[in-house]
């Protein structure tokens, strides 16, 4: 089958990462995935919320939201209509639990990071172009009060693909057409090691097969190593502080 | 390992769904699985969303929430604080996404089905319980309108159950106390043909191997098999109906 | 005149109260007023509302929801619009008031008893029996902390009943379909040493006479002594306490 | 028992209402009742609500809101906070059921009655003093689009007053000081012809005997027949349409 | 031209200041400008915003707010609709901002002056009226915890008026009917001694020249003098206080 | 007086307008004021507001929001809040106004032009650049539908800049240091014509004469001058459009 963009069934799109993006947050980068793209930042802040006040632990959580107009027909502003929509709740709810996965709690101290991913143009893969963004702003920000000789409070890296079946096909990294027309949609977010921190599998329009749960999970993992090097190509040195213990 | 409450690792607790509860809505079950109670209605009604208005089609959606009470310590009114948690809204995308799953829209004809399921006690597991006693309300719900000779707008069966690793083992149907301790928790929806509807593992303390997927998978399709052939015993001579295309 | 259910005119429908209803609660009860049917608990908290700090008394306070389909047609869920209508806010104002009026704050000491009424069936009478009803989980949730030698928190008995008027004839514990019908609609609370804690009489449809008023107050007195009655059976040896200075 | 303000025990404040009050409305006063002062306007519109649309009825509803500072301690205002209170809410559905107790609502014919009293100063009394002044802005308001030969929408006189229990002495028309002291309150609407629109007695501090009750009745209804005497010339020659037929 | 009421271009409303029109608050006045109607009040509140605390300065903050029926069709309430406009917030930001300008805040010492405007009746210029108004109150309730011999918290005299321009002539203090035909609007806070503390000019229906600008400008500075003058005259002695340091 | 970056007071910012610079939009545009960027997008929907509706003219609306961390410190998300604040009304208010002020609505037909803004990166000035770059993404849009041969929508050019003094001297264009410091700051919107559409002059920490007033609008002018310049050569031919009448 040939996809919409030329693509191979298991190619994914073109990825970028500019680090320091803006100049204030504590780390900040403008992620791509093919036309999506999402500004991802990190904020330090020194207090913890209340249920780990005391504990010597920190904490990691993420809002997202998509500007009004990066999306083909305009979605109206949250703040406009004064409640937050269930899926960005659930976006969100995904980004935090999926970094608190590969951060050490009591190396981050009784810290908070606040992720921001903010969607500039969404053209599918929104929340895993964001997982993948956000870790390395989560590394850059932890980076500015990591003291050498303490553990690296980031202790493996983290990305996030999806992965669709259309026409029985399985096919990597689906662009908002293709997301709109697969009947199974799987978000995996997995560690350098290659372990699972998160598997959706979604059949709205259809139900699935063991056999297709396994392609996708293929898949998905020939995905999620690339975007892993890639993190390590953008990161450079600092690449070498994850997961280490002094 | 011997379980908080003595069951077998891939031991289901005691299920019971008890049909007509209520006397006004067109379905209405109290589903229990242990000491979690879930009152799960299905309400008709002649019209559907915007999007849908002229297209033939139905929907189906869903509304959950705890009692204050249903938990340990009381857990606030979300109408006193006037706004729907993410928690919340996340299980009740679930619920709807899943009973989507098994119906034939068309053959639903332009009428909502409208699914409340109201945790009366909560001892884990609330929205695999809600979704497996939500099942039977809208069979009973779409029963009374169903029109001999027409194709029966629920296609399959539906069941969901959670699936959790506690040091190195994994468990069926945790309940409150073992899913607090479980590092990843997965909740499996599957259909009376052993088709996935919806796979959600998350490893919110720890991140989990492919063995340990393929483990949870397995039990969990167990427990899901036990579930349907309860529904069917349950809703006797109706069970005919599901699936029939006249 | 013959009522909708064939009860004579000063006629209760038959009243339940199931006490320990729920595991998690202090007190707990399933209440019934015929197809009436109400959740009531109570929590215990070791805490104030702020004006009483330091005050050395205590605060009975509670909420009061209907569930979605406990209605014929589906009332939206309050938690979903953002805000609580003004009829729910009335009747939880009037439910805590009542039970304040029969509570030795002193003796309660700074704890606040936090009663929810949920409404799993309304048939009519859902604000009465939400009242009768708490106060037999207010009483149960007392007794838990109640040490012996102390004057008991609970100083009297304390239930309340509907009457009103259709075609001139004086009707006792309205159902639904009487109270859409009635002219003049009467909430009486009561204690078991036959005060009155509210009265509320409103002539919505009509207005109405002071023969009128005397009938529905010496009717509803009947219901509430045999309300009375029935409490002191349930609570068994619990009823001995209430009143008792010692 | 000396009273605060040195009235005798069944005597009201002074009461003054002075009629189109502002320049915009259909119907306005300003209504004192000693230092309570309240601004009531009556607005029409050519509309109903949705549950009224084709019955050929009309409808008379009511909002009441508290200035900031017309209590001695600043309230915060119910728009910022952005809810209204309970009490509040409780207080305009008073109003407009009390109103609405007066109305021939075909003579109203598909029309709404908007009643907005908003209290300029708060001494007591202030939903009290708001009916007995919305009833003539209502009036006044109707008056405008009544056709002569027409029945007169509003078919009875109207006034509310508020009777309490200070040490077993009843009181008419509390003042602050003494509603605040008052272990049981009383409010009372009444129309012309002697008949009960609404009594709402509530102890809160104390409960009350049938004794009492009695008392309150009847003092209230010596303070209501003055009212509607003070009405009557307030209204002057517009008294005469009330309760016309033609 | 002849203007809508027949005043001259450059001639004022009739104006008028009453000084404690309420008995609660610390400083209350009824300010009309014509039929613009606005119950100004101050309020002393012993504490101050976060952002000021152990600062040893004081705050001065300002709401406003127009009852439903001060405009010729009812105005739905803010509070019902759960949301202050952006119109509200705009003005009651220029309130507080233009009372704040001149205000001695380390005089005012850790107090908050909050001012609460509310539009009895609206025919244009409410929020100039508001602080001509609000400034009078202001002083009234910053004199009631003045200390001989301290210097005076308000340090100069303030009001504000509006100008506009309709068919190229610079008309002074529009009334509503002018203000909704005036293609541009200039609204002028000045102080006692001639300085701008707010120039806000809106060319909504069209554009202006700095010709016209300074015409608006000019009118406006004639109409601020005579609303200072009336103030002076209004506060008698008390006038004698502001900008005196001792 | 040195300024904090170097630059002349009467000296711009480095400003850049890169058009198109999102896909999906019918006018987009990055707009940076030196270290302020912010992304301005046009949408054309083809529907007008209830006021409108048949009148044959369109209309313009801005919506304006700041990134989380657009800012030094995090500011919370207004959605998250559920509401919007002052600050933020009163900005889409004026970049609403300051478009209309250069629109020919009966030329746009009736048509909705809605303006988001979202502020990337705040360094002082984001409502003076909003305007500037939103004026092109309106070309951009409006030359979508706009047919050759009739009036362009578009009649005159406009920008805006802000202005402020510290210590006496007339700066322009502030940066967020010096905004802060400024006792005095004047937004100006002006149109390609030389003519005002808003001047907002606000003494917030000290007044202002008249010889600095009309300072600030010299120097004020002038910047808006240069900004137009640049509008031209950024719009290339499409700016011959502008105020064509055909």
């Amino acid at each position: 089958m040939a996809r919409f963009d030329g693509r191979a069934n298991d190619q994914m799109r073109t990825v970028s990462i500019q680090r320091n993006y803006l100049k204030y947050p504590e780390g900040s980068v403008l992620v791509s995935f093919g036309d999506t793209k999402v500004i991802c930042t990190a904020t330090v802040e020194e207090k913890v919320p209340h249920f780990l006040k005391g504990s010597g632990e920190g904490w990691v959580t993420a809002e997202y939201s998509l500007l009004p107009r990066s999306t083909q027909s305009r979605n109206p502003r949250e703040a406009a209509k004064g409640k937050v929509t269930g899926r960005t709740q659930e976006i969100q709810r995904l980004i935090g639990r999926s970094l608190r996965g590969v951060c050490n709690m009591k190396a981050l101290g009784e810290r908070t990071i606040l992720i921001d991913c903010d969607v500039i143009q969404a053209d599918g893969g929104t929340r895993t172009a964001s997982i993948t963004g956000a870790f390395v702003a989560l590394v850059d920000a932890v980076s500015r009060f990591h003291t050498l000789g303490q553990p690296f409070p980031v202790i493996d890296f983290l990305a996030a693909i999806s992965v669709g079946v259309i026409d029985d096909h399985v096919l990597l990294d689906l662009c908002y057409e293709e997301d709109s027309r697969a009947g199974v949609d799987l978000n995996l977010v997995m560690t350098g090691s290659g372990q699972y921190i998160e598997v959706q599998g979604t059949g709205e329009k259809s139900s699935y097969s063991r056999q297709q749960l396994d392609g996708m999970l293929a898949a998905g993992e020939t995905g999620i190593n690339q975007l892993i090097e890639y993190q390590k190509e953008v990161l450079g040195e600092t690449a070498w502080k994850i997961g280490r213990a002094d």
